[in-house]
């Protein structure tokens, strides 16, 4: 029972929060994804696969374990992008939430292959250094298990980088588009938000000084630990 | 009566694609027009030449057989376009409705003169491969039968390029703006979307990367297949 | 009496167009202005200097005469530019309304000092050729009568380089922004819009392209002559 | 009494201002504060920290004194820009509100670490002369005292380039954003929507024409003093 009012909320969560991904503007069609895990209750909650935002109802967030199994009758399908979030849950235990789109700017960057520099306090404030792009899918990982792969190589890119999940929220798939994630679905879908934002300032920052620099890491320090960690003075208590 | 009710229900459908068009953004002032053929019946419903969106009412709607001759007494003009419409119709068999838009990006490809590059997979969850781009029309063509030319200049650059127009669902004339297609109406519009949305992801792709390249084919087929065909395990069954 | 009916049609024709601009996202704060003409009447009514476009009311379009004498009591000075529009009215007999904006992308090409060529379909149907750009100002034009020479290099533009104001219904000046004209306020309006969108799309064309070339002549003709004059079959009868 | 009718008049125009940012489009997340100053009482009303521009509320604007000691019990923390703010208004007499963002294209001017060039009259209606970048902050000054430190290299910055506030009113910070200000919250905001225009519309300039030119120093002063000062005469009296 109450358990079932923990699934519930986190259904309204996950509703909202793939709600909020059109209205942002990080959404076209029924491209994007939005999941939250519940870690001692074992279970992800997730968008349906290919349903329209508009007809989208809170009651038809799909629910599974772990393993990515379908846990409640007349489910619908979830997300075909559900394995990429379990490998991520898996390997990355601080999040609780994760975003995946094709918001436009984030997708050139990944289509073009290249990390984002932090070339201003707008970036550090929620990524911690630059915003990695993997290497590309290999042949064999895309038709063996094209999703699972997905979150192997976020993983092996964070790894190989060794960058944390929580300081660099957010990563781009070659070819493909952004990941973020967050405690929070909000908080997820906020750093998607940010993510489209940087890479469309980064491009264009880019155009206007071939050799603009990363903010030095003094500035990066300064505006990421306003905002984070136990010295943090940004917002309210 | 059995066929009015068809026609009536056609007629809706082409007006609710048509009304789509400048609410997504793809269309300004009167630039653009969505038909449906109905190929039992033998008929065409298309948006009338040169009428205010926000004035345009759903009986408005021309019916005309396939040569394009106007069925109802008074009807007000087609679209100027209707006979590329017609030709495709004639030339692509599977295709049940066609919209032309002068969206702002894809309009930029085709000034270029370029076939936009597949450069990700929000592109190849839609379109197999790149998107074509026509040679430019002759002067005899144009003043010949300008409309009929840009049909039959499509239809030519699909059999040079072997390419499908069930798999590739959208083309750009050289000098004048992009076609897609579909299954139905709405299909057709969201595919006119989707390619305005890829048009400028790949400009900034080169911007970012100017050796940017296209996606290998195993990638290509995955997501493509992942979508369609009788193998696709994206949406609800 | 009559006299004063037409008056005030013409301030409501002037206000609603005036606010049209902002709507379409031609003009933010209080930059642009519209005006009409009415030759038979010799007034000019155009919107006044610096009022918020959420406050303005229609009544307060103000009333001049052909050389700018404000005619109406208790009247608010008119847009700054008027001796522009007069200008303009003087030299170019055809047209009944003149639109100023600062439209970003119009702007660009001004500041650039570029002359926007034809390089689509989209540009032909409403500009029978590239839309020019005039010199730079001189220091004693801009002291001695800076609206008025505004005005005057406008004509000259349209002079030296042999073109019709009603076949290129609008200019850029340099370093400053785009002034576009019709029949009506309305059309002129769509004719701001319309410079505003080919300019962003030629912007992104040569990007895309750098040897870029505009559109045959026969293409030019084909489009501009599709929409307008005696063989027009664009639109409703 | 009196005092607190201003106080609460203050708290109403920052609210508003702070309001209008996102509005604007000016303003992510909770990216940007508004502040007031009254020189007589000695106090200043900003946003408070990190809090949602859809929950904020007018009560909870903070107030503080000209050290930036809060003044109110239960207040909220001020926006941790507060520090930059009072030290502009120690070293810019006139000035009575300052803005600050991340809009997008104001942040890559910042980011690229330049100047913007005043390429046009949209510029000079607002700006006369070039909108001044800073230099980057040095380690030390990051760490002892960011927030003082970036109003001091805005100071810096003014007497080294020898511009105005009141003539000037806005500056990029080195890899951070923008600063704005003015007579009153709502022209700083509107100063901040200008200078968002401006950066746009300058770099596109130069990527129309690589050799752009500022415009002439007598356009610069005609558009200027045509809008400020006692010889103005655009508006109404």
């Amino acid at each position: 029972m109450l358990n079932q009012q923990r699934i519930n909320e986190m259904k309204e969560r996950v509703f909202e929060a793939n709600q909020a991904l059109p209205q942002l503007g990080l959404v076209k069609l029924t491209w994007g994804n939005v999941s939250e895990i519940d870690r001692e209750l074992g279970i992800v909650v997730i968008k349906p696969s290919g349903v329209d935002y508009a007809e989208m109802k809170k009651e038809q967030m799909v629910v599974t374990d772990l393993k990515g199994n379908v846990l409640e009758e007349k489910s619908l399908r979830p997300s075909s992008d559900l394995a990429t979030h379990i490998v991520l849950y898996e390997n990355m235990t601080e999040i609780h939430s994760i975003v995946h789109t094709h918001s436009t700017h984030a997708v050139m960057w990944a289509q073009a292959g290249r990390e984002v520099p932090a070339y201003g306090t707008t970036h550090a404030d929620t990524f911690y250094g630059s915003i990695p792009c993997t290497r590309q899918l290999t042949e064999k990982e895309v038709q063996e298990a094209y999703e699972v792969y997905t979150g192997k190589v976020i993983v092996e890119t964070f790894l190989k980088e060794k960058k944390e999940a929580v300081d660099v929220p957010g990563v781009l798939v070659f070819g493909h588009g952004p990941f973020t994630w967050g405690e929070t679905a909000k908080k997820a879908v906020q750093n998607s938000l940010v993510l489209e934002e940087v890479c469309e300032m980064a491009r264009q920052t880019e155009e206007l000084n071939a050799k603009a620099e990363p903010i030095p890491q003094y500035l990066l320090d300064k505006h990421y630990y306003r905002k984070h960690g136990k010295n943090a003075y940004y917002g309210q208590k």
